[in-house]
Formats: structure tokens, sequence, C-alpha cells
């Protein structure tokens, strides 16, 4: 329904210029909005969309397990969905390995992709049924032989995060001797080394970056297999990009570039592979909408201040270092444009969002208006503070584009 | 009891570095952590230590309104603590009003200090009895008059926020000519034109800073005045610091420099003060105990990644940009320091708390153990998430000190 390229191929227009969808469909989302008048800011998703985008990268890559990851949106309703679906999960914590046994996902669906895990947390984990944890460390890998025996584990390798919008620096993973190293010893420990992961970085815009990912992975194989372990899995992390102001390539693209990297580096002898989306599954699913709280001429005359009610501390946390920036649509779309510099509501100087991207919205814009920010699925409402300045967090409503009447 | 100097003038030591607290009576809170031992994170309150502060500044500025800065720690008791104390209460939001008066607040103790406001929270505050309300904008001034007729108002000015650790930007605030204009209107309004207000950033080292925000009200004043509007009060801001690991000066020194200013700048002309203190009543009050989750060793080969169960997403935010620097306690205190990465227990690459700043921890240090961050009473559990990645948000439990047996 959804065509990739529409959603995640965006504008060649300024960067930042609200965007009309073109749709002749009706929008269930702005249809819900419009019928609901929900108090803002809130993030309404649409499961069509959710489901769409699970079955564009099932048919795309059918022979890895998707396991979605759950910290981009652990919504219920999204989770539930996608247990529907069949896809397995790849959780941060206690607390989503709580959630996916809650909406009905087997134990054996679950992966434990955290490398910071409690040893307590990895004993609970095993206790509900959970049998894949990845590691990077010798301390942990030490504790899942203790209380999680037998069990599968996969190493995460540091790799190049070039092309990433939001890169991971060096807190996760290890060299790949030192994963090959630590896999041996999974083995003496009697656990199942299975495989090795790596991530190249969350909204990912070029394919390319997989080959850093795969030839490291091949790399542990190699060690391993000299030493008498086999390994059998490649997980391919997340990194599958959602829609936000600058061009992404199309799915296809990203399949392709994996695929060589595949048989360059591993030919005839493909491992079983594992993927864990997150934003790409539900990041384009999302429609944020919010309430212009007032427009403020700024101090040094050039560009006006519009100050919205979701900010850094309720839902776009990922606009810090403005990182992520979302595409926009607004109630005074056509009218004439000027430069703005978006804020967000609270006494807090860093609760900016836009100041050194170029943003324009439309001049007649003011207080009351609404602004949504488009393609706001993955990684919001879970971030928002609890109550920072005494704003509330954000709530998230569900609507299904295949159930209207 | 507790002397300003030696909890906030702290250390020539290594950056960093654990600290002792010095201190012949039993502390409080190591009291409740080890006779309660609740569940990591959490952050403990001692609510002696706030009445001490807030007493302290009582006496040092006896002329001067106290509105405590709700955002930094929006814990009932401690806001109950405040009320009892004769307090008055900046807040951000309908949220933090609503917080104040089911505390006991009276409504006429309560300063609107945001400047970003929707019309309705200003008409819902004028219903609630709320009297006083910052603006720095055209639009927000409109409103403000037509729906809290008759209120008093005070004007933000831009000011420089050199020294600050954590300074504001842009975002709030306009040049004094602006300010006069929006007061003079204020009053054509039929408002109280009431004075300006400042902030020179939060936890500010340099006492000089206030000057800039002194004289700016004092050009306020002369350019209404010589309009025939008479202004009546300075807003001196926040600022005032908190015991992190880089010295701040004594309170002592912030009166003398601010007494010093008012002085050169109003003379016998003194107008009312008001003060808007958030961390430096509550900062040195708390203890967040955080859990070491890992220890690993890093792939530089040179120092250890510690790994604790409190990150950037679950209370530690100020730790954005390293900008506030905890001093730490652990329960291995005295054994051997090496140096170390300090990371929050998310999937997520930016959860990193120093990197660039040195931390020196117990080489002996591993997972099970606890390290206290000292000082972390402010802007700690209510930045935090709802639950990204599955972990729950940051509990806040109060002791009061000078209720021991």
């Amino acid at each position: 329904m959804t065509d990739l390229s529409a959603t995640t191929g965006v504008t060649d227009r300024p960067s930042g210029t609200a965007q009309q969808t073109e749709s002749a469909a009706p929008d269930p989302i702005l249809q819900f909005l419009d019928r609901q008048q929900p108090e803002t800011p809130c993030l309404v998703m649409d499961l069509a969309q959710v489901r769409d985008r699970y079955r564009q990268l099932r048919t795309a890559l059918p022979d890895a397990r998707i396991c979605y990851a759950v910290k981009a949106n652990p919504t219920p309703e999204v989770v539930g969905e996608l247990v529907g679906l069949g896809a397995s999960f790849d959780v941060a914590s206690p607390g989503e390995i709580d959630l996916c046994l809650a909406k009905g996902a087997a134990p054996e669906s679950i992966s434990y992709g955290n490398t910071i895990k409690k040893r307590r947390d990895i004993a609970r984990a095993y206790e509900q049924g959970v049998r894949l944890f990845v590691t990077d460390s010798a301390a942990d890998l030490t504790n899942i032989a203790e209380v999680a025996p037998g069990s599968q584990v996969f190493c995460r390798v540091l790799v190049d995060n070039k092309g990433s919008r939001t890169p991971f620096g060096r807190k996760f993973g290890c060299p790949p001797e030192i994963a090959a190293q630590l896999l041996r010893r999974a083995r003496e420990l009697d656990l199942d080394a299975y495989g090795v992961s790596f991530h190249i970085g969350s909204q990912q815009l070029e394919p390319v970056a997989w080959e850093h990912g795969i030839s490291a992975a091949r790399q542990v194989f190699e060690n391993c297999a000299a030493h008498g372990v086999r390994l059998r899995m490649v997980n391919l992390g997340g990194g599958l990009p959602a829609g936000y102001t600058e061009a992404a390539p199309p799915l296809a693209d990203y399949v392709r570039r994996i695929e060589e990297s595949l048989d360059r580096n591993f030919g005839a002898q493909r491992p079983e592979l594992l993927i864990e989306p997150g934003r790409f599954i539900v990041g384009d699913a999302g429609v944020l909408r919010s309430e212009v709280v007032l427009v403020s001429d700024s101090s040094d005359g050039e560009r006006s201040w519009v100050y919205l009610d979701i900010g850094r501390y309720n839902g776009l946390a990922e606009t810090e270092g403005e990182a992520i920036t979302y595409r926009l649509r607004t109630s005074r779309d056509g009218d004439p444009l000027g430069p703005v510099v978006l804020a967000g509501p609270t006494c807090d100087g860093d609760d900016v969002l836009y100041q050194r991207t170029r943003y324009e919205l439309p001049r007649t814009l003011r207080g009351g208006d609404w602004v949504d920010l488009l393609s706001a699925g993955a990684y919001t409402a879970s971030y928002s503070s609890v109550g920072f300045n005494g704003f509330t967090p954000l709530p998230t409503y569900c609507v299904d584009g295949d159930e209207q009447p």
C-alpha cells in the first residue's frame, strides 16, 4: 500500500519546509485528528502502515528473522500488531521483555539485545524463557553462562558509523579479535556461540555501510572456525531509515548492498540472518500533532521564534544536536513562508528544536494553530520526561488505516 | 547546620574522584539507604538540607521574595516543606501551579515564570488566583492583558550567560529597549508594569555575572521612567550553584556582588527584589544511588567502561555535553583508583555520562556495587523518561535529617 520511495525518499525542496501528503485516499491519522480533536501534543500511529513496513521488509529479506527494536516505539498496540504478524523482538530491558510477553510474544521470539545487563535481569529473562543474548564483554558473558546456561549468544562488534544521523560512538561492541575470543570462551562455558552482531548507526543514509559490519562478522567467523567454533548467524542490526527532511535511499538499495556484501564475504556459506529494525517499521507510521503556543519576533530582527507545545523533553529528544529534522505540516500551509527558529515550551534554554537548520513556516502562523511533525513514530513518546517543567508525557493513539469505513 | 562553603566549595583534587562526606553526625540519607535498601536507581532527598538552604538565602537577602523554581525538583514533599517556610514559587506550567496549590501554596505566592504560555493556560492561572506573570513578547503580553486583566507583569531581558555551566542561549528575553516598550505597552493595556527579570544562566560560577542583569534592568527602569511608567521590581532569576566537582564560590560572594551592583545601579532607589533559586535550594540535598551494571575493559586498552543503572534518560539529563559533573561516592572507596568512562544502561550511544571529563573510580569496582551521585537533588528525577528502553522513571524518597532518633 505505501510506496517506500514515496515515504522515505524525501523532497528536493528547501529543507524543512512544509510538505503536503500526496494521497488520494483519506489519511486515517488526519481523520482521527479532525474527528477527535485530542489535547495536544499527541502522537497518532497508523497500524496499517506498521504492518505494511513489516511486510515490505519480510518480502525484501525473506530469510532474515525480523526482530522489531521495541525501544523505537513500545506502544502496546504496535507490539501486539507485530506479534500477530509473526515478528521477533529485540529488547533492551526486563520492562521490554514483560511488555512483549504481555502482548503474546513467545519467549523464543525475544532477543535480549542490550550488552549492558544486570546479572539478575539475565536470570529473570532466562526464567521467562528467553534464550538469546547479545554480549560484548567478559563480565557479561560470565553472567550469561552462570545464570542463563546453554543459551545462544552473539557478540557485538564495533564498526564505523559514518553516514548515520545518530552514530553510536564507542559505547557498544568490541573489535573482531576480541569478539572471536569471547565467542570461543562462550563455547568453553557451554553456551551456544551463535554469531555476530553490529550496528552501523541509526538512520543510516549510506547503504554501503553494512559492508563494514558484514566483513567484520566474516573475520570473527573465520577466527572462530580456525579454532573449531562454527558460528552460524549474522545480525544486521538496525539503521534502516524513516523519512525526514533529507532524502533517504529506497529499501531496495539497502537490500542490494547487503546481499552483495553477504555474497562477497560469505559466498555459498550464507549465514542465518537476523535484523533489528525499529525506526524503519514505526517512524513513518506516526504523526505528532502540536499546537503553536506563541510566535515571537526575535530580538535579532531576522527570524521569528515559533514555540510549540512539544519540545526536547516531551517527545522530541532526537532533535538534540538537530540530528533528526522532521518534516512539518501546518494548519496554514499555502500561506507565504518565512524563516523561523523552532523551540519547545519549557523554561530550558536547550529546549530549542531547530536553530542551525533552516526551517520556513507560514508567516501567518500564530498561537493556537497546529503544527504536525511527520514521520514521528520512532523514538518520540517513550523518551518523554515524566514531567519536566510540569508538562505531561506525550500520549499515543493508534488508528488502523485498513479499518476505515 | 550545613555550611555552604563546605558543600558547594568543592575539592582541589583531580576532578571527578570520589569524595567522602566529612561529617561527624550520621548522614540521614546514608542511613535511609542502609536501612531500606531501595531498588536502584533512586533519588533520596534530605528535607532538613532543603530547609537549611532556604533559611541561608532568607538571611542573606532578607528583603528578597524567594520564589523556588519548582522545575528543579517538583517532589511534592519538597514543595510542601517550602510552603511551610513561607516561600513563593516560580512555575513553568499549569501542572506546576496545580502542584503548588495542592501543597497549600497561596495563589498570590505564585509567579508564572515561563515566557511561553498558551492563552488558555494564562486564563486558567488567572482563574486560580495567579496575578504575577513574566513576558518577553507582544503576543504573550496581549494574551495576558486579555485573559488576566490587571495582573502584575515583569519583562525578561536577554543577558550575557558567560560563566554559566548551562547557559540559556537566545530562547528567552529581549533587549532592554524592547522590554521597556513592552512594559510601557503593558500600562496602556491596564496591566501593572511591575519590573524586570533576567537569568544569568544556571550553575553560574561567576558572582559578577549578576551585574549584566542588574544594569540591564536599570536601563529598562530609566527608559520607562522617562515615559512616566515607574517600575518597582528586579527579579534576580536563578543561577546560584550546587556543589559539583568544580569549585563554586560561597553564597556570601554572590550576595556581595549583587548588593554592590544594586547600589551602583539603583543607589537609594533600591527596587523590590525577587529571586528564583532552584538548584541552590535542592541540589546539594539529594543523593542519587545507582548500581554498577557492568565493568568492561575497553577496546582501546586504556580506560574501563563502567555502566551504571542510571543514565541520561532516567535522571542524568544534565550530563548532556558533560555540563554538570557530579561528585561520586562508591561502595569501594579507598581502593586504588583507575580512569574510567561512565555510561548509562540504555541501548543508546548518546547515553554516555562522562567520556571527555576525567573520572577515576576504584579499580575493584564491579557489577552489583553501588555508586552514589552526590548533590543530585536538582534537575534529575523529573527529567526521567517515561520508559525509554523500558527503564522505569527515577523514584524519589524524602528523609528529614532533623527528625533522626
